[in-house]
């Protein structure tokens, strides 16, 4: 079901109970932009590719939320399923709190989700308002400021001249008197001086606010006639209601954080990230382990479906994990076929990377997997408490996941180098000059740099023997501990550095981690001399470990 | 006419061709955002105001260009008129040389064109790509230096084990004589080992680039065929179309520029700026005199249509300047009639705020204007030399335009004051605090500062006399031109502290904008001290100097 402007306020109770009698639900966002994947790396750690993402100086937004509420029916052994397929925008006409908010997009992006005929024109009319709970929390401290203020009783207001002062008394108390007399819904009152028009409707604001409202004209006799009309809509319920309005969709997001619920997701880490940025608080924390401790306090049962189709027992079977090849690969033998009460999608309705029928079929791929598991043997809660907490990371060498709720070690990595080369090489150079160790997996910086991990970790010796260290060639190749020390020292050096704003260190940080790894300390220098060079063996990889198509 | 992927490149040779047979040409632009008013001040001079909004962080796009080209026919005293609506989209999908582009939206200028049913998903799906004057550049040479590497005959690649070369070269040679003979479109090479296949690949990458493609598989002997065919299409001509192609619509600006033509445009200060960014040079010259002399030179003869009706003879008659509006009054006495031959929109047509309507609505008013102004005396090229090359500024409280061509002095303002007040103050209380001066105009800057102007400038120094450095108030009151040495004081400090970058630079101007006006130099001590202080006189603004509605 879509959710818009149009029907969201009265649906809101109604998906409120489905989350609060769901056995798990599945999401799925659409945004405006994501982090360009020549910035990422493979050989990103889960901490470097979390602050990669976070630091990328774009503001995209989510357009399109999808939430599919899973209801298992025990007795039958059959799911009820509720799709909402829902369009945010961040309103600012018409609206009293919200303001004017400016917001990024990608152009490939775009040019991707209007192929699958994504409808902005409908997004941009009928999206659903939001605001982060930070900005929500300014936004409550305004209105009560606002309400508590109007609740004092405060003395008229009179101009300089002590003259009109009676006057503007007399002509109050007769607006007290309409005000409070229940039947009367119109006022006339009559004077001759501007400045008694001044201050009659400086009172009237200042005591009576918008329930009020007044017009002026001029009469022949040079008297001037303000009319007084009761505008009975907007008292303080009902700014409190247009408050609630405003904060529009987040009520929603914040009811399925308080709901403690299990969250499916396909390849979620972005999502997740922006879900805190969008919904709760922006910038994202500095720390990488305040992020993960923030997102569990949040969403404290979180599946990625994409990392669980990754993993054995699975990994056999799921040969390919984007989200429609995986649910069809999951439509057939050996995996259960799973009984859904009412199919919101019909099957051929094909609508992928519509938000809501992603959702669903993260939310069946989910269903179909657990099934089979539970068929093999243990129960359910086993498998999930396995897969729980751990977001897939995308075109990773070695960690796939990051582990929301435990510590994780940063990667070793014997079996890894970093290169430095001419502009003018090529993937092709990489696997030549690697030819003798079999398989490699190649993680390119720039275009004079890059990693390469080998898939046989037992090559590695040999290969450092050969390659590390080698002077007077065209490359230089060293160990990959040898980068990260390197690195390491250049980012403590900045830190003690004070007085620098942080657009400088991030500048700093970029260039560290491309060149200044590069050269040696002398704490290396005499490992580097220890290598003895030897010359390049045949070519014999015959199935390189190539960047994985689905990626 | 609708312009987009669809048929600009078949209609842009028409385009060219009106462009240089008309009269004169009238344009205008749809944005994904606009430089919000709250960050602009009414008493901004015209460097101020372009600083403002050239500082501006955000990244917008016209997403629609509106052309419309004017043809006036002496015999019959008519025009043939040719509106071109043109959506725009920075492509990158199926682009080689175009690349991935962030921009900004601003909600409310979306919520705005959707209330006017812009077609967003006309605009992502079909909007013609662009690419700026100095993008161009580098795109080209890049493009040449590609041309020039392929033109360069290079050596055969081989691997470090030599029993393969002989077997390389053969192989080769068979290649080079397959492309030679133009009855052959597909070959087939057999070969057993990896490297082999490597290395021919290679090769044939370097050699004959996208012109060849090649398909490898196993034969049952454990052999390997190599099919290859030729890519005719791919060739360097190819390569140079889908170059002007990936330019697109920047073609059709360049044009208009070179073409020295008369552009029309209403109220057009913020699409001149963009136009400037998005197909000529970003970020905009730093200096605002290198902006005025560059528009110049790029777009010689340009007139505002705001700025026309906004100064006498027309601005008695023309008492709204909205586009909408002022079509409205020009179509009535005692303007005249203009001839249109070919009506390209109807007079119902409400399509206001499409950009080809309002480029053509634009066109519209400025003959009408003009035809007028001739049937009262005098020449069109006089009077078009006294409207020309002036930008309309809006919401000025005195200098409403910017000279393209001439140097302007800096205004003066004695009849301007800068006042520092509670954040309680409203609009109301500074009228009060300036009842006894007569009607003024309030600039505000944020809530606990604002300029005040009087519009009548002989009650100048009675306000001065009577408020300027009175203490023991809550307000406190300075001549603007204190405000400003005091801004050009803190400016010229902060150039002269070197290592500091921009950002702090920035911030720091900003505050000085609001605060720092705020000290009293020594200079002035003298001055203020020599104020006498007065009671305020009676409220007698009958008719206030307030904000013009229309802006």
């Amino acid at each position: 079901m879509d959710v818009t402007i149009d029907n969201f306020e009265q649906i809101l109770p109604e998906i409120k109970q489905k989350i609060e009698e769901c056995t798990f639900c599945s999401i799925d966002c659409e945004l405006t932009g994501i982090t360009q994947y020549k910035n990422l790396n493979s050989f990103d750690t889960p901490r470097i590719r979390y602050e990669k993402i976070k630091n990328n100086d774009n503001n995209f937004l989510i357009l399109q939320f999808g939430l599919c509420l899973f209801k298992y029916n025990e007795g039958d052994k059959s799911y009820e399923t509720n799709a909402y397929n829902c369009y945010l925008f961040p309103r600012s006409v018409n609206c009293k709190y919200s303001r004017d908010l400016s917001f990024s997009c990608l152009n490939s992006s775009l040019e991707f989700l209007i192929e699958q005929n994504f409808d902005f024109n409908k997004v941009f009319k009928k999206g659903v308002s939001f605001v982060s709970k930070d900005q929500e929390e300014i936004l409550r401290h305004k209105l009560e400021l606002d309400l508590e203020e109007r609740s004092i009783p405060k003395g008229t207001l009179y101009p300089s001249k002590k003259e009109f002062h009676q006057q503007i008394d007399t002509l109050m108390t007769e607006i007290d008197e309409f005000v409070q007399n229940e039947n009367e819904t119109r006022k006339e009152i009559k004077f001759t001086e501007f400045v008694v028009r001044i201050f009659i409707e400086k009172n009237i604001r200042q005591k009576y606010q918008k329930r009020l409202k007044y017009e002026n004209k001029f009469l022949e006799n040079k008297e001037r006639l303000m009319t007084i009309t009761k505008v009975d809509s907007l008292d303080i319920k009902s700014d409190l209601d247009d408050f609630e309005k405003e904060i529009g969709f987040s009520r929603l997001i914040w009811f399925l954080s308080q709901s403690q619920k299990l969250i499916i997701g396909h390849n979620m880490m972005t999502d997740v990230m922006q879900i805190l940025r969008q919904f709760f608080t922006s910038p994202l924390p500095e720390n990488f382990e305040d992020f993960k401790s923030m997102t569990n306090s949040l969403f404290p049962k979180i599946l990625d479906t994409k990392y669980m189709a990754s993993v054995p027992p699975l990994k056999e079977l799921v040969t390919n994990t984007t989200l429609g090849d995986m649910d069809k690969i999951l439509s057939k033998d050996p995996f259960p076929t799973i009984k859904i009460e009412n199919d919101v999608y019909s099957v051929n309705d094909e609508k992928l990377h519509e938000a809501g029928y992603d959702a669903y079929l993260t939310g069946c791929c989910y269903a179909r997997m657990m099934h089979y598991l539970e068929s093999l043997k243990g129960s359910r809660s086993t498998f999930e408490e396995f897969y729980i907490n751990r977001l897939y990371l995308m075109k990773s060498f070695d960690t796939i996941y990051i582990d929301l709720k435990n510590f994780q070690e940063e990667p070793k990595r014997d079996n890894v180098f970093y290169l430095e080369f001419p502009s003018s090489w090529e993937t092709q150079d990489l696997y030549d000059l690697f030819s003798a160790y079999g398989p490699i997996f190649i993680g390119w910086i720039n275009d004079r740099s890059a990693f390469v991990g080998l898939q046989n970790a037992d090559n590695a010796k040999k290969a450092a023997g050969q390659l590390v260290g080698v002077s007077g060639r065209e490359y230089k190749v060293y160990f990959y501990s040898t980068f990260i020390n390197q690195k390491n020292k250049s980012a403590l050096g900045e830190k003690k550095e004070n007085g620098k704003n942080k657009q400088i260190d991030k500048r700093k940080r970029n260039k560290g981690g491309t060149n200044q790894g590069a050269e040696t300390t002398s704490d290396e220098s005499s490992e580097l001399k220890k290598v003895k060079t030897e010359e390049n063996g045949s070519v014999n990889i015959e199935k390189p470990f190539e960047q994985n198509a689905d990626w």
